[in-house]
């Protein structure tokens, strides 16, 4: 059976995450109700990481498996045609082996968090990023950053709803680089927790108003207690950038 | 009378541009009903330029008076908190002599339009760009974009609706660049035609895509006639970037 690697991109603001929920649209479903339009099969996808609601994706890997072979440019043409008004695109589509699966053969994901630290409200990028008011000093962020970096027991910057065997996972990276009001987090590790990145961003935020020291983010990381967490942020900001296999 | 400046950023998409239009809503009504509820008095906004339907703003300038002395950040505040739902923020406000005007005193104005250069369909660039489909050489777009630089009569790439006293403009900067999938056409003048920066850029399309020469373009502009005219870029990818005094 013909197994499709598809690349997507979505605007979270609809959606209740990447996941079938029956409280709400899902990405999942939209994708899932286009396909069995197109091939009149019922069918799962499956991606790369689950997001929560309200969180983006640039480039999300998935796949799903039908019988019918269509050639994968005009599937992806079909699900851009039938996702529709859904904000969710197929960049790039193509056939795969059926031992390639979008989550366990992923070696590495990428997150980025978008800050905009300003005052006014937002406009253009309402629900598209976190507006913070205080300055924050994105040097000091960056330092207190590298706190996480490496292989530890996040269990500070864990949801309580994760359902990961381990709270141990290796962050190989957490850059924090500001241009004018604009604050970019980028956060690169085989695999993350629930809320892992929100988490850490939280916390990098008390850093960068001058409220947390890099040593009180060591302290948090070291307490390995969800209740040593500063702050979580906002889904708004967050989205899922790309993904190594 | 106090005279306030402000800057606004806005959302395009739900207005029919910075004009009051009795057909639907405009930023110039949004604001001058938020500053009414402030002040009680009804005021007449102005503002540096008059953007058309679904148009954005990064950085407006625009006046106002009002017979309440209000400090300016409380202005500002009051009126970012009573615009909402609207996607309209105030970055400034400062108090200004009564001959400074937003339009008259403006010397220079830049617009910069984003083309997505992409088959997929937008999704949260959805109305905040143009996604042309067909793969555009940037390179050659910028070098007829030199074309246009300079003092021309920009018959062909006015409106039809255009009120300027006369077509005769001086264009100081055309520059086209790109950055991976993004185009950015960036227009400095003192002064524009009406539709002038979306004509300009249509055309410019239509030498990225190899259908129209640089040749074609100075033809165009020598023409001075409207149905020389290649395209007319949507309102989509159009932002008011920011304005000189």
């Amino acid at each position: 059976m013909p197994r499709y690697r598809l690349t997507l991109e979505w605007d979270g603001r609809p959606f209740m995450g990447w996941q079938r929920q029956s409280h709400g649209p899902s990405v999942q479903q939209a994708l899932e109700e286009a396909i069995a339009k197109i091939t009149g099969e019922q069918i799962t996808a499956t991606a790369a990481g689950r997001t929560d609601a309200g969180v983006h994706a640039r480039a999300m890997p998935a796949h799903f498996d039908c019988e019918k072979a269509l050639d994968p440019f005009r599937m992806q043409e079909a699900i851009n045609a039938v996702i529709r008004p859904h904000p969710v695109a197929v960049l790039n589509c193509v056939l795969v082996d059926e031992d390639w699966h979008a989550r366990f053969s992923c070696t590495g994901r990428v997150y980025d968090y978008l800050i905009i630290n300003r005052r006014p409200p937002l406009t253009l990028e309402s629900g598209l990023a976190w507006r913070v008011v205080p300055d924050l000093d994105a040097n000091a962020m960056h330092d207190a950053a590298q706190r996480l970096v490496g292989r530890h027991d996040f269990t500070t910057f864990r949801s309580v709803h994760c359902q990961s065997a381990s709270p141990e996972k290796t962050l190989n990276r957490l850059d924090v680089t500001r241009t004018a009001d604009r604050i970019v987090i980028r956060a690169e590790a085989r695999s993350f927790l629930h809320h892992q990145v929100r988490s850490m961003v939280g916390c990098l935020m008390l850093v960068g108003r001058g409220q947390w020291s890099a040593d009180d983010m060591s302290a948090a990381l070291e307490a390995r207690d969800r209740a040593a967490l500063g702050q979580n942020a906002p889904p708004d900001g967050l989205y899922f950038t790309g993904a190594r296999y």
